[in-house]
């Protein structure tokens, strides 16, 4: 029986020793022991083959990814990760492509001391559903709704990479794609692929944020897009100074116009890095994190009233959005 | 853009009051309060269109059957639901199917309290897949390995009824179908359709079961290889009563054959009744139980020691497992 085979090669491959599951793998339903004066955070992340990752992506990176964009929510909310349930559904039964990908699942797992506990195996398309699980202490972790007037906009590492890496990935030649593909080299190339397909949840920097941040998103959609949400949550506007945000060097060198490199910035998405604000009183905590997470931190902007994301240049000066694109294939 | 129009579809029908819920729908992840002295219990199942059910099922009965079968597999571990997440993968956004959806999942949610609290809604092939979440008191819980040798064999229900109506939704005339398509009335063909369409998770039952039962499964590939699973997981063997397996009056008159009939009951999956054991000391409570909730349990056979699923007939002479079938259109 395929299915159980599946099962029998993922568990082999993801062992855990965490002594919180009571009963993992193998029973109708996974029991976990909870601890004291904590609530439960959960966040669950679907992905599609040919939506949310190229068909072509190895499968050792689509098990990091279908964990990592869970992490990167719960990391969002300020958690401590602890189990994953995975909910994969395939074309059919192929023990070399499920070992692969329960390898890069766990690659990943391991570096937050999570296990998985459970989950499904079925037949049909290619489509991962994992359900991430994490604590924060009662009554705290990081929601959107927390940003007030005044509070300075930050985000975490560097924006429009992974967006830049999917141009790479589906060979874009036609109109749209800003790369500069025939002269960019092996290890940029390299770099803005791993972006894409091996993304770093930032885990760690999410809990220590949440002493310090008002509000918090990942950044799974495009800046823009996902700073809207915390902008509708807290019922507040926002100024964006677009030179300010943080773009690696190989974003910098083979992005053929500024324009178009802001455009990553603030559309692309898959950079899982977060955007927080924090208010005046708390920013001089912001360096100590940084050191302490090796994560670089940049200011982008700062809250102001109203509902509007505005942009700003160098000089102050209003800018457009740019159109939206580069969503998750669509 | 469609994907929020379908959250706020969503969550308008699903609303809830649970107290318990800090934070719902609406943010990177759920955070939700957890009792103390408690377990807690997680399941995860997906269904797929055209595998798991047939495509034309009506939305209503896709959203009901989606949360029963993880509900069923919380009963079978004698938890008490608590809440839900949720991963839609729909091929187009369809509001009017997403509402129909939600309206059946959510009806039988608040059968048992239980509160949506997030997920994802994704573009791609009709998938879903569901966790739900349930406490047991600390180191309790019904596991399918703690059957003994003389303990007693129970199904609740009648078995083989889903897979009968899977015949008659898929119009089957061909071979193999064992139903009298042509003679069957509206109310038993009704009946038949509604234990494959919207099967009744056996939940307080299970709970019920919490401080009697040794081990439990809910029948969902087929009572043989369930059963098989706690034989599996408890280290022991099985004699059933073939005679004893317990059938509807539908399955009784509008099955061709007796042959046919014990098919649909040990191999027929779907049904989402609980298969459990009861030591000798312990079966006086069924009576109780079953009175409580309005469920009867019927003994089919008993543990014994070995490896071996064994079918016996009224005289007690070996029978041979009938071929398996019926097993998820595969």
């Amino acid at each position: 029986l395929s299915e159980f085979s599946i099962i029998k090669t993922i568990s082999k491959i993801v062992q855990s020793d965490r002594l919180d599951v009571r009963q993992g793998i193998g029973d109708d339903a996974a029991i976990l022991r909870t601890p004291l004066r904590s609530d439960l955070v959960v966040a669950m992340d679907t992905l599609v083959a040919g939506v949310h990752f190229p068909v072509l992506t190895q499968p050792y990176d689509v098990g990091w990814k279908a964990l990592a964009v869970n992490l990167s929510d719960l990391a969002a909310m300020g958690a401590d990760p602890s189990w994953a349930t995975l909910a994969l559904t395939l074309p059919k039964p192929d023990n070399t492509w499920v070992a692969e990908f329960a390898r890069g699942f766990v690659a990943l797992a391991r570096q937050h001391q999570l296990a998985l506990v459970g989950g499904d195996t079925t037949r049909g398309p290619l489509t991962i559903t994992v359900q991430a699980h994490g604590w924060v202490k009662k009554n705290k972790g990081l929601l959107r709704s927390g940003a007030q007037v005044g509070d300075g906009i930050f985000v975490s590492g560097t924006l429009g990479d992974a967006a830049a890496g999917l141009c790479l990935a589906l060979g874009q030649t036609k109109s749209g794609c800003p790369i500069k593909v025939n002269s960019i080299g092996v290890y940029h190339r390299k770099i803005l692929l791993q972006r894409l397909n091996k993304p770093t949840p930032r885990v760690t920097l999410g809990q220590e944020l949440n002493r310090v941040a008002s509000a918090a998103i990942d950044v799974s959609d495009g800046l823009a897009q996902d700073l809207g949400h915390i902008l509708q949550a807290s019922d507040v506007g926002a100024v964006i100074e677009v030179a300010q945000l943080p773009a690696s060097v190989a974003l910098k060198r083979y992005v053929s116009q500024e324009q178009e490199c802001r455009h990553l910035q603030l559309c692309g998405g898959d950079d899982y890095e977060l955007c927080f604000t924090v208010s005046p009183a708390k920013q001089k905590h912001l360096k100590t994190i940084e050191k302490k997470t090796g994560v670089r931190i940049t200011r982008i902007g700062h809250i102001v009233s109203g509902h509007q994301l505005m942009l700003v240049d160098a000089k102050g000066k209003k800018m457009r959005l740019p159109q939206q694109g580069y969503r998750h294939f669509s």
